[in-house]
């Protein structure tokens, strides 16, 4: 046991969401013993950046980290655990099993106040030949190195990326840019599935054409390494065949870490995430959640959802950590906005999309048109392409997303803004937009597409 | 007399304001016989890209054009007539006066409806000298072709810029490329007068760093051209000078171009410019006025302001032309959102400033950070500076103000639609904006500083 004291305040998780947490305890309440447990061996590291080390963008390892441990023990006075990682939990005797890298046994480790803030795991298919040495998942910096590592030593030329959401299309850059030749492999309709279809088509069309081969509704049913010839089975509707690689990518989705829960009464909701309600408060009342493996209150829907993005593990973790020290803050929930930079393009969304729309019960309308990023005088514009999700009803925006060569983050931004304004198109057609030539034009495209709304919801109600 | 039906709109102004209204009115209604009158040689061009054409950047006067003459005429069924500089309304007749450049007399246009987009006109300093050949305006295609001859000929090596705002500024970015050392003679107590002193003092030691001289406090009471060498005598709180010089721009700022209503009834407001209602509408129910020589409301003061920007040109020009044409359209009014890219900064305002709030009677604070552009781990980050204008009270956003290497344009868009959607800095702190690591940080700065001023307000309060 670490420590007897009545305001003890643990930790799981030593990343984005588990640091904000613990930061955020801190600065509200200076007593608090705070002791953060990291399973991993590193803490406070950009998850995101990751595939920038694989492509060697970002040259080394140590680049990744935001701060050091240093840091949160001397300045901030929190304990960090590495190597630490949670089995079980006792919710009645407040005691976590601990299983610590260098033990034989578990420990134990008390609390008071329990925030947990264990992030998502990847979802590992069931095939044979799945735990093959040369099938990676890629979560955190252990996997980028064990990734970066393989590749060093093995110079791997074929790569088969398992699953084409934003994961696996950022190491496909990577791949691309150090030479290996990928094929990806998605079980779904096409890449980048929960964007639009004509949006996710760029995406398609542009990695082809960077010589990415790409199989739609196609599942893997096995990873061979036998034969002394490294290979997958991938079957689709024609039928099942092999496919020479020298290396698996799993990056097969994400769900929430929270196996170690499995024999609590913390209840659960989707993708395996801990129910939380607007304070971060789990089903127990001295147990907090943030981050990837919580729930989260999606504004648009108004539903409970699973959204772990960067931006909403900090806000959760900082808002659970506020609370959980004493604090009264409420978090609203968040409009599921998501940017990526792939293959020289961004590609953003913020809302709901036309499927979910019309699952939700609106009659919606549905706008795309395409627009220059900037005025046409001044060299270097991007074409960008911009989809609307509008409510016929109300006439308020429910989502929106874009691709394009530039402009495309901050432009979600004024989207999502609108979005939690609960903005009309009317309203945003008439927002007051910056223009210079080598910025924007003068009609935005964000108020252009939305004046082609109103006209399409006005020559509907005639 | 051109035409004499009853349906006879009339647009004085053949550039973005005056064609947007031409347009909307031709979309509006098919049977309306539209004319568009313009003072100058050429209609429809972008006069936030002449700069561009003095560097160089654009290379050719055409490049500046969005639309031809010939679209509108054929396309739209607009009459185009340049050369036509309106000199008089006879608003009880409703027939316009026109002086036509090929015409010895000026002839007589009627009008049913009327449209006055006439745009700005640069304030002329009245001193000695101001007529000379080597001094020059920059408001239309006209002046950049005059003063592009005059360096093309006169291999000019010294420049003095009259005022020290953005179009002064863009102008000593197109000196600087081309060679021409520049000093910048500002009246005020810096350039960028309007911004806070800490933004506008980064573009300023921008400027010496490239090598421009700046004298602020300075104004200038002659041009000298008699004796041989070209000076301009300048003075400050120490005395006069002269400044030799081969080139003379005068930037002294934009009043609306409406002196032609001198003898009329039309009411006029701020800057010369003409007193319009949220229709558009003047103080004459059939005469409408949109664009640089229009009122316009002022969201954040609630009050009638001069903001003459492209983006409120086309806006207040589409209204105008839908509601002359018999529609029934509002505009809301302007935020008063402003971005320039000048020597490689980016620097956006939106809102109003902490002088305007004091003299408005908020409680505010002002709150001011530097940001990272994007994530450290990914190269290329820029520094931006951000500084925010917070009502105590009511904790909602007045003014936000950025300059930075990027990213600063679209991001001054999620304050501007913040401000019209009345959010708080609470609700801006949480907002959920688009985070890779090659556009933004977790938190963008655009949380990050409303964090700040959350904090603030706490700690005020408390």
């Amino acid at each position: 046991m670490y420590n007897n004291l009545y305001n003890n305040l643990v930790v799981i998780g030593g990343n984005t969401s588990g640091l904000a947490a613990a930061s955020q305890a801190r600065r509200i309440n200076p007593d608090l013993n705070i002791t953060v447990l990291e399973s991993g061996k590193y803490i406070s590291y950009g998850s995101c950046s990751l595939p920038y080390f694989i492509s060697g963008y970002v040259k080394k390892v140590d680049d990744l980290f935001t701060y050091p441990k240093d840091f949160f023990e001397q300045k901030r006075n929190i304990k960090i655990l590495t190597g630490h990682r949670v089995v079980g939990i006792d919710t009645s005797k407040k005691e976590l099993l601990v299983n610590v890298s260098q033990d034989r046994e578990n420990r134990i480790i008390e609390y008071d106040k329990l925030i947990i803030s264990s992030g998502g795991t990847t979802i590992i298919p069931d095939i044979p030949g799945i735990d093959s040495l040369n099938v990676f998942q890629f979560r955190n910096v252990e996997d980028a190195e064990n990734l970066k590592n393989f590749i060093d030593s093995n110079n791997p030329k074929k790569a088969v990326v398992i699953g084409g959401g934003a994961i696996g299309m950022l190491l496909v850059e990577a791949f691309n840019k150090i030479g290996i030749k990928t094929t990806v492999v998605e079980r779904k309709e096409r890449i980048y599935n929960e964007f639009e279809y004509e949006i996710s088509t760029i995406l398609s069309r542009k990695a082809e054409m960077d010589g990415v081969d790409i199989l739609t509704k196609t599942s893997i049913t096995s990873v061979n390494t036998d034969s002394g010839q490294n290979t997958v089975t991938i079957e689709d509707a024609g039928g099942k065949k092999d496919l020479e690689c020298d290396l698996v990518l799993l990056a097969t989705g994400v769900s929430a870490n929270t196996g170690f829960l499995a024999d609590t009464s913390i209840e659960l909701g989707i993708n395996g995430t801990i129910k939380v309600d607007n304070k971060l408060q789990s089903s127990h009342m001295n147990i907090y959640a943030s981050g990837d493996c919580a729930t989260i209150k999606n504004i648009v829907t108004g539903k409970q959802d699973h959204i772990p993005t960067a931006n909403n593990a900090v806000k959760t973790g900082r808002i659970a950590g506020e609370n959980a020290a004493g604090g009264n803050k409420v978090f609203n929930g968040s409009v599921r906005t998501v940017v990526d930079k792939v293959l020289d393009l961004e590609i953003a969304s913020t809302g709901i999309g036309s499927k979910e729309a019309v699952s939700l019960g609106y009659d919606a309308i549905k706008l795309i048109d395409g627009f220059s990023s900037h005025a046409g005088s001044v060299p270097g514009a991007k074409k960008i392409a911009i989809i609307i999700i509008v409510d016929t009803a109300s006439r308020k925006l429910l989502g929106a997303q874009m691709i394009g060569g530039e402009g495309v983050g901050k432009r979600i931004d004024v989207f999502a803004t609108a979005i939690t304004g609960e903005m009309t198109v009317d309203d945003i057609y008439m927002l007051d937009l910056s223009y210079a030539p080598a910025i924007s034009t003068v009609w935005d495209p964000v108020n252009k597409i939305c004046g082609k709304a109103v006209l399409a919801l006005d020559s509907k109600n005639v």
